[in-house]
């Protein structure tokens, strides 16, 4: 280790590379290769919002604004809530943060802090460890139950974990890479756990519109909480709306945290920009037929990879009940590692380990399957192909 | 205080207010009055700069992209400071972040974390301390000395606050507010204190093109350090170009930290919008000109405002030496914010009270003087007719 890497904070040094990233930087620039790596469609954001943002910039909208978000998009915010949730919301317990990244670093250092310890129910994404390291956290892996390539989190798993440091409960359904999905009573147990215990909710629900039950959006702790529980709601516009590349998300959280979650953005980021939160507002308003499109094309994805994995001796997979992955183990291909790694330059599609989902996830790789029919079924050929030799 | 506030960390809530955002927030919406109070000019964004980024928009440059900033920006900065500082530059050691604000952050968890101390010279920007105060740092104030309103550091008062929690010199040349420019000597003897102690520096030298003792730029660490040296700069697009408001700025920082600083992009914000980065691009390698028209402008602001005070005996003043404020105190306003408020309510001029940077502060206020001659010297009158009364 060099000197002035030995310098840098504890905290810092230890914080992770992310494995995602690391399969991204290994075949990023591989000619004809299928990138199912990360968590993002191939469609670019609709021209709608990129007009909107455009048009902004053009008008001069380039100066420091609200630091919590612009009162129009905070409004658009409370109505798109009411449309998903039947009832309304105050605009005031909605704050813009610069990712839904940095609305789970805000969430974590509101409810967690240095020192205290986070839940968080593995394979998971794996920036939620990250973040919490950052700051001196600890994020404690809780374990989910494997089936046949299906998991779910058993809720006294998560009991079971609890210690006296532990501050909060990560909860993301439909959960990445797993595509789990808690149902209500689920849902409930946690609350109840949580409200027992003392604890916060992180509530990361930004799969919520990708759901393969036949319910028309995946439960959430909005249908069962109180206004005022200790729940904090991390949210994006990356995944409904194609805007992965503009890194803008929210918080929705109690009124009473406004000061407070006002603060933690002016000394992080400072706000988000306007001429992006404009865009935003177009995003929620004008935009609905764009996230209906995105939902059908991750529904026919979801029925491409299932069918060309049925049958296939060497794959465990089953179809998630959320979000846009498959997650699934291979045989003979090495550990996850090798497997992510093999796909990418035997197979040319991009893949993730499941390591980078934490150890639970050894053996298994994930790929996203928010893309176009015909490119999916060539990645799936590829990959299909690929372990038929 | 509320159960929900009380059950933050206490950490976030220790988390200050901003004194300059408390003033903005209590004159934003007043008819007619002039708004001095941020640090940013009157002019949106150079078109050149807005149209790079809507072609970008519309171009699909949507996705996710490279943690640390897309190769063409990086190597856009490394040519900028060829050109600053005469010496060329490796790219590698560039990283792009969501705000200087985001760099400043990333740059006290690399070197400060948890339970260190930071030390800042003071009068300082609040945003320094807010950020130490965020993930558990503390930022201890250093002492400028004043005299008939002109502002010095004293290396041996920074040399006297070093405790063994000492971590890192936060250093502002020139600085925010006072405009106080160290010359290549204090840097010097900083930089051996820095050595001698084993502290970090962050260097935050956004200001060095608007100095106002005939030199073509501030001195900067970068005319005396090593390449390996313990220092952070930390920089922003946002003075130079008007682009306050997109929050978009950069690290530069030794090669052997480029892992750790790439973590810890991708576990607070991941990233910058790619769009913004590719009118990054044009900012630095197509908007010189703009540049020096801000500098221009900030100049002639100077000049308005040193003739406004001269010979007005209820202001102390000194012409700054570099930045684009003046910090003036007033005689018979009561305290700082009320001064400061005063001045909003009655004199309709935007400014922040001297106590936003600091208690010794107290009884100063701080205007922005990068604002067209016209509007600054209306607002000057205003000012001083109000004083006169």
């Amino acid at each position: 280790m060099s000197d002035l890497l030995a310098a840098v904070t504890t905290a810092a040094r230890a914080t992770p590379v992310s494995g995602i990233i690391s399969a991204v930087n290994h075949g990023r620039d591989k000619p004809g290769l299928i990138p199912l790596w990360a968590g993002e469609g191939d469609l670019p954001t609709p021209r709608i919002i990129a007009e909107a943002a455009a048009k902004a910039l053009y008008d001069g909208a380039t100066f420091y604004t609200h630091q919590r978000g612009i009162p129009p998009l905070r409004e658009a915010l409370a109505a798109y809530y009411e449309r998903q949730y039947g009832r309304p919301f105050d605009p005031d317990t909605f704050f813009l943060a610069g990712s839904g990244m940095q609305a789970i670093q805000i969430a974590i250092a509101l409810s967690v802090g240095a020192g205290g310890e986070i839940l968080v129910p593995t394979p998971a994404w794996p920036n939620v460890t990250g973040a919490a390291s950052v700051i001196g956290a600890t994020a404690v892996p809780v374990a989910m139950r494997e089936e046949g390539g299906r998991w779910h989190l058993a809720v006294e798993d998560l009991a079971a974990a609890i210690t006296p440091a532990t501050r909060a409960i990560f909860l993301n359904s439909p959960a990445n890479p797993t595509g789990w999905t808690a149902d209500l009573a689920t849902l409930q147990a946690i609350l109840e756990l949580a409200r027992a215990r003392g604890l916060w909710i992180i509530a990361d629900e930004i799969y919520a519109r990708f759901v393969w039950t036949g319910a028309p959006r995946a439960p959430s702790f909005l249908d069962i909480a109180e206004p005022d529980e200790k729940i904090l709601y991390v949210n994006t516009f990356s995944k409904n709306w194609a805007m992965t590349g503009w890194r803008m998300g929210w918080l929705h959280a109690p009124l009473a945290l406004k000061q407070t979650i006002e603060n933690l953005i002016q000394y992080s980021t400072s706000g988000v920009a306007e001429f992006m939160q404009r865009a935003g507002v177009v995003a929620l308003e004008e935009s609905e037929w764009f996230v209906k499109r995105s939902i059908e094309r991750a529904r026919r994805g979801r029925e491409v990879v299932s069918a060309a994995f049925a049958g296939n001796n060497r794959v465990t997979f089953a179809p998630p009940d959320g979000a846009f992955y498959a997650f699934f183990r291979v045989d003979g291909l090495g550990s996850s590692r090798e497997a992510a790694f093999r796909l990418i330059d035997e197979a040319l599609v991009g893949t993730a380990p499941g390591t980078a989902f934490g150890g639970i996830g050894e053996g298994f790789v994930r790929i996203c399957f928010l893309r176009s029919e015909d490119s999916l079924t060539q990645a799936m050929q590829r990959i299909t192909r690929f372990l038929d030799n």
